[in-house]
């Protein structure tokens, strides 16, 4: 199973895409999209947009993880912050992948076990959990893989709640 | 020359499509994306999405108007808001359709004079410059037909003056 991670902003965006098969779990790409700070708010999001969609054409993923972002007080940056988030979610439901959202908290709580934990201690976990040769940088990218990851939890839970829930229907 | 004006809301998004040459205007067709309010507001984001794309795809407009929102206290709304504004925004760039912003003030003054005119005597006024067989309805249409109005004077505006200043260098 492909799940890709994002976590979006009209500034940098972050993604990680992951593939998992049981405990195996590996890192396909990550990185951000970063438009120019020049451009019009508009024109950023159709950037962020096209990039998305090009890497659900490549990678195929099953679900798309986003970040239900902790709205700020600036109402202008939370805007632009609805306008980032939409236009990557609508990358994946113009495509069919199924929409999954999780807060940062419930990501760092599922990559490290402490919703509180620092950037530091999240980025050195994923490292751990994907092999990686090198700290995942930069932040928005290892934010991404961590929504990746926290997806993929729920899914192997369930998995895990469905077959003990049927082995005891069959021990009935 | 045609214009969509569209005024996006989670809720409710108005449209209202105009056709201007010289003087005269006319209303090709307005109304409003109306998603049910059962559906999750990513859901509700695609369908406006789509009923944007199809008026796009079907009168192939030369611009699209969009309201500049004034920001609710509300945080969530906010973000809401932004969502729908920026997949109505989508929807245009995608197809290389010009995008114009004006706040609700703009557009008012644009059709009554008034930047702090009722919604009763916008509607009054568009439906005697578009000469409509009633009042325009819902209020979310009068409102994207008023910015689409905005948009068509501004162009006549600039069009004027460029006509005045090719005369005036032709006087020199």
């Amino acid at each position: 199973m492909i799940i890709i991670g994002v976590d979006p902003g009209t500034v940098v965006t972050g993604y990680g895409i992951i593939s998992f098969k049981g405990n195996e779990v590996i890192a396909l790409e990550y990185g951000c999209i970063r438009p120019s700070g020049k451009k019009h708010v508009n024109d950023r999001c159709l950037i962020i947009h096209n990039g998305i969609e090009a890497l659900i054409q490549k990678y195929q993923p099953d679900a798309l993880a986003v970040e239900t972002q902790y709205v700020s007080k600036n109402v202008q940056s939370t805007l632009k912050l609805g306008m980032a988030k939409a236009v990557v979610i609508l990358a994946a439901l113009r495509a069919g992948v199924k929409v999954e959202e999780y807060t940062p908290t419930t990501a760092k709580k599922a990559v490290t076990g402490k919703g509180g934990a620092s950037k530091e201690q999240v980025q050195g976990m994923i490292q751990r959990l994907l092999n990686l040769s090198e700290i995942p940088q930069p932040e928005d990218a290892a934010d991404a893989l961590a929504l990746a990851i926290c997806h993929a939890q729920k899914l192997r839970f369930n998995q895990i709640s469905y077959t003990s829930s049927s082995q005891s229907k069959l021990c009935c």
